[in-house]
C-alpha cells in the first residue's frame, strides 16, 4: 500500500501512520517531497487495509500498489500460458478451442444431431445447458438430470468432452459423472463457497464474467478455485453491462489482451450471450479470435426458431461449418491454430 | 408482447407474424398504421420470446409490455404496502426501522456491547455477519459458528431481533436457529437456488441489490422467494456500479421511490457499503429516509479503528444516538415513525 | 506521480526511471521494500505523464498522487466554502437555493406568471430556457432572442434573478445582457472555448456535470472557468448515466458530500432531469437537501401537460409553495437556511 | 408511439387519451386485449411526446416505435452504403480505410516524417491535431494555426488528404483550409451549433460517439449535419465509459455491426484512444477489422517516449508497415479491401 498524505500534513501525523503500520508488523518507507509526503507499507495487504488509513488524519488517500491475486498471476517472472488439457484437447497456448452446443439440452435429436454438427466442423468440445439460471421463476429451468443423461449420451456417440453449467453444489456429484468442463454462470461469479467446491472437485472450470465484474474480480474469483489445488480454470469473457441499449452486453474484447497480461489462465470468449442476436455473433466471434482469445464459445441450434431458449440468438447449425472455417484463418492471423485431437 | 413491424413490411410478413403468434396459443391483435404496423401478442411472455420473432422477416422490434413479475407488484389495483412483522418489529408502510450493528462478529464484547448501543438509541434489529462473502479467498471469512452463537448471546441480552447473511444453502440450519431476518447479499442476488430454498424456509429475508441488476431483475429476484409461499421479503438498495472511481459505489435513491412504484415490499437501504467511508454515511442516510425509504442497514462499530473489516465505513458507537435522532426527524418529514416495540 | 516497479524490476530499470524523471527537471525519491520499488516523482504533472512511463521497462504501474486541480480545491489549508452572490441572494455556505422555472420559455403568460410563483413561495431565482440542446434536430429548439426577451421582462417584473443556458459562444453578449447566471448544459461541460469565454466574461456560472463526466473531471472544467479569473462558478449534479432503465437518469446524491470535500465551490443539484417523471422530483429534492446540498435547480410549469418541452417532469406551479415549505424543513436539518433577499 | 394502458384501466382513461392524440393531429390505434390495451399513435413524435402521456391516469407505459433519425436511416428499401470519396480515397462500402498521424502535430520533422511512413505503408490519410481538447486547463493544447501550417506541409509532401479536428466553430475558416475531413471529438458529439456549421461547410466530417453516447444519439448527432445538406459524414467508435479500471476505455466494437444495420454512413474505429496503451492498440485494430470496421484511425509517432501527449499510446513508425499488413489479411476475411488512390 501507499499512503499519500495531504499537502499540509504535520510530522505528527506522519508519525501517527507509520507507527500504525509498524505495529501490525508492516514495513513503513517515507518519501518526503516539497509538495508531499508517501509513506510506502509493505506488509499483508489485508490487515494494512483493515487499518483503515483513509480516516486518518492527514492522509489524503491510500493506493493498494500489488495485486491482489497470486496463483493466477502472470508473476513472477513472466509466468507462461497455462494449457487446460481436456481428453486430448488443448485450451490456451497456441491452441484456439471451438466449444459449440445449444443453449439448453431439449431433446435427444436436437442434442445428438447438433452434436454431431460440432464433431464435423472441427469443433473441438460440445456444449449444452440441463441446469439453467433464469431471471424468472416461472421460465424453463432446464431438463436437469434427463439434461445430463442426453449430454452423457452425446459424448459417447461423438466422442466431444461436455461443457455444462453447475448452479448448486448441491448438485455437484451428478454433474461431475457427465460433465468433463464444469462452467459457472455469470451470476455464480462470486458465489464462493461454488468455487472452492469446484476447486476441491479438480475437474477443468469454465469460469464466465460476471457482467459487472472487474477483470480483478474475475481473477480473484478464479484464485477461490486454484488455491483448493484445481489449476484447470478457464476465464471466459461474455460481455459486460453498459448504459448502451442498442443490443444486449457490450462484448468487451479488451478484456482479452489485458488479462492475458495478468493471468496465465486461457481466456474463452462467449460471443452468444452478449450479442443476444444471431446477425451479430459472427463479427464479435472473428473480433474475438483477433484480439487473442484462446476459444469460442458459442450457442448452435438446428431450428433455432423452435428452440426452447435464446433461439434468436443461435448460429443455425447449417451455416457451422462455414463459420469455423472464417473463425479458423483470423484466429490464424493473431497466431493459433484449431485445436484438434 | 408488442411487435412492430418495419415501415415496410408486407401484408404477408404480417400475417406470418400472426401464425406464429397464435399457433402457441396468444392472440394476436393487429393495428394498422399509415406508416407503420403493430401487433399485441397477449399471451404467456415466456412463450411469445421463446417465438425469437425479433429475427422474422419484417420485424423491426419487439417491446414487453406487462411486467415479468407477478407476486411482488403492485398490481392489480394498487395493492397496499406489505409490512413485514418481525418479533413485534414493523418494517414498511409508516415506520422507519434502523438496524445496526457490526460488519462482522468479533468478539463477545464488541457484539453484546454494540447491541446495547444499538438498543438504547432506538435501533429495531441488530446485524452482524458470521459467515462474510469476501472478493479475496486470502480475506477473513466471518467467524461462523461461533459468530452465530455470539449473535445469540446478543439477542437474549438485548432482545433485538438478529439480521446475519446466509451464503450457502447448507448452512441455513444452523443460521435458522439464530437469524430473525436472513440477509441475502448483493453477490447472491440471482443466486437461484438459495432463494428458493429461502422461500421454503419462511424466515424473513432482506435481499440485497446486487450491484448491477436492475430494479426489475431484483424485483424479480424477490419473486423467487415469493413463489415458495414466504411473503415476509424486504429489498435493499446498497450502491450499483458505475463509472465514477471517487468512491465506492453509487447510491441508486432513485431506486426508492421508483421501486415503492413497482413492488409494495417495504425497500431498506444500506448507506455504508455504498459509501465505504464513515463520512458520507450521514448524509447519505438523511437522504435515503428523506426519499421515503422504509429503513436503514448500517454498520457501526465501538473502534473502527481496530475492526476487522470494513472500519472506514463504519459508524462510532458514540456517535449513533445523535445520528439516530437526526435520521428520525427526517424521516418524520417524509412521512415515517421510528418503528418500536 | 508514484511509480511502481515490478517485483521483479532490476536496479538498471530503476535507475533508467529515476533518469528520466529527473531529466525533466522533476525530482525522484525511490522507496526500496522487500517486495517492491516505488519511485515518487515530484514535479509537472503533466510534464511526467508525457514520460509515458507505463511502458518502460520494469515499471508496473503509474499513480497520480496530487489532484490535477488547482482554484476549485480545498487545499491548501482547508479553504472555506465560496459564497457566490448574485443580486442580494446567496449559494453556498449555509444558504440554501431554490432556482425554479419552465425548461422553456414559452410564452408571456406561462414565463411572468411563473415567476411569480417562485417569487412568492420564496424561491431565489427565476431559471427558463431560450436555447435549447436537443439531442434531435428536428425538436423544438427554443425561442432564442424572443425567450430572452421574456426571460427580462419576468426579472423587471418579479426582480428575480436569471438563470438561463449559453450553448454557443457567439450568443454570449446577448444572454450576457439578461443572464444573471449562465447554465452551462451537461452536454457542453467539456466544451473548453466555451468554458473560457464565460471565464472573461466574469458573471457566474452555474456548471452542469456531463452525464458520464466523474466528480474529478466535473471539477477540472470549472478549473477552465476559475483560471480565466471568474470565480462565481457553481457546480450542479443532474443524473449521470448508468446501466438502469427504470428511470431516466441516475441521481448521484454521494456526489454531492465527495464534491464537498474536493472543492470550496457550491453544489446545486437538479433533480428534474434525473427523474424525468414529476412523481420522482419531490423525494429526490429532500434526499438532495438532506445530503446537503447548497441548493436545488427545479422545473415548474403552470401547465405541464401543454409544456413545449420536458412537461412530464414538471412540478406544477400549483404544489410549488408546499413542495418549498417541506424542502425547507429537511435544508435545516442539513443545517441550511433558504437564501432570501 | 404506443401508449400502453394499466391493466385495470377504465374506457373513460383509454378515450381521453385517444382524445389527446386526436387533438394534436395524430392517429390512435386501440388495440384491446383481455389483459391489457394498447393504442398506437401515429403522427409526430415529437408532438406525442410532449404530451406527457407518462403521467396521464390509467397509462402504465408509453414507448417509442419508430427511429427518430431519417437521413442517416437505413430505411427506407434497405438503403446502401454511402461512400464517403476524399480526394480519391474511398471510405465504406468495400473499401478499408487506414488513417494514421501522431497524436499532436508537434514539429516539422515529426510531422512530415510521419506522414512519409503513413504513405509508404499503405495508409490512405494523415491524422495530426492542432488544436487539442484536454481536461486540464493546464495540459498543452496544441499548436493551433502553426500546427494546421505543418499539416498542409504534410500534404504537399505525400498527397495524404488531412483528418483534424475542429472544437471551436469560430476557427472553422482556418481549419478549412488545410482540412480534408474535419473531425468531431467525443466531447463535442453534442455540441449542436458545431455541428450546424459543419454541415453547411460541406467538408467531410468524422464524427466521434461521446464516450457515454449511445448509438441512436450517434446517429442523431450525425443527423444534425446531414440536415443542412453535408452528406459526407463517417461515424467513429473510440471507446465507451464503463465501470471497468484495467484499462482507459470500453472499445465497443459490437457497435460496428448494430451500427451498419442502423445506418447507411461509414464506420471508423478508433483503437488508440480507447486502449490508451500501445499493447492493446494491435489487437483491437485486428478485432475492429475482424468485426466489419470501415477503417482504423490510429496514432504513431517516432518516438512514443519523446511525445507531447498520449506517447504510450503511439505504435512506433517502425512498426506500422507490418502492422498494416496483419489488418489488411483481417479486414480482407471481413469482405474488405485496403483503399488505394
Amino acid at each position: 500500500m501507499m499512503i499519500v498524505m495531504k499537502p499540509g500534513a504535520t510530522p505528527e501525523e506522519v508519525a501517527a501512520v507509520v507507527g500504525k503500520v509498524e505495529r501490525i508488523g508492516a514495513q513503513a518507507h517515507v518519501s518526503r517531497g516539497e509538495e508531499l509526503t508517501v509513506i510506502g507499507a509493505i506488509g499483508d495487504r489485508e490487515h494494512i487495509a483493515r487499518l483503515g488509513l483513509e480516516g486518518t488524519a492527514g492522509v489524503e488517500k491510500v493506493v493498494p500498489i500489488l495485486k491482489p491475486y497470486k496463483l493466477a498471476s502472470r508473476e513472477p517472472a513472466h509466468r507462461e500460458d497455462t494449457i487446460v488439457e481436456i481428453d486430448g484437447r488443448r485450451v490456451g497456448g497456441r491452441n484456439f478451442s471451438i466449444i459449440a452446443g445449444p443453449c439448453t439440452v431439449e431433446s435427444r435429436d436436437q442434442t445428438i444431431g447438433t452434436a454431431h454438427v460440432v464433431k464435423e466442423a472441427g469443433g473441438s468440445m460440445f456444449r449444452g445447458g440441463a441446469y439453467k439460471p433464469r431471471t424468472s421463476p416461472y421460465a424453463f429451468q432446464g431438463l436437469g438430470q434427463e439434461g445430463l443423461r442426453l449430454l452423457a449420451e452425446a459424448k459417447s456417440e461423438t466422442g466431444l468432452p461436455i461443457v455444462t453449467e453447475l448452479m448448486d453444489a448441491r448438485d455437484l456429484e451428478s454433474v461431475l459423472e457427465v460433465a468433463d468442463v464444469i462452467q459457472v454462470g455469470a451470476r455464480n461469479m462470486q458465489n464462493y463457497p461454488l468455487l472452492a467446491e469446484l476447486g476441491r472437485a479438480g475437474r477443468p472450470v469454465l469460469l464466465k464474467r460476471g457482467l459487472s465484474s472487474t477483470l480483478e474480480e474475475l481473477v480473484m474469483a478464479s484464485e477461490y478455485i486454484l488455491k483448493e489445488g484445481n489449476e484447470a480454470v478457464m476465464l471466459c469473457e461474455r460481455g459486460i453491462r453498459t448504459f448502451e441499449t442498442a443490443y444486449r452486453f457490450t462484448l468487451d474484447l479488451t478484456a482479452v489482451p489485458v488479462l492475458k497480461e495478468m493471468t496465465h489462465l486461457p481466456i474463452v470468449v462467449d460471443p452468444s450471450h452478449a450479442a443476444g442476436r444471431r446477425a451479430l455473433v459472427e463479427p464479435l466471434s472473428l473480433a474475438a479470435a483477433a484480439a487473442g482469445a484462446d476459444g469460442i464459445i458459442v450457442e448452435i441450434h438446428p431450428d433455432p426458431e423452435e428452440a426452447i431458449c435464446d433461439g434468436p440468438q443461435a448460429l443455425r447449425t447449417d451455416d457451422f461449418a462455414a463459420y469455423v472455417e472464417r473463425l479458423e484463418a483470423v484466429a490464424s492471423i493473431a497466431g493459433k491454430e484449431l485445436s484438434a485431437v
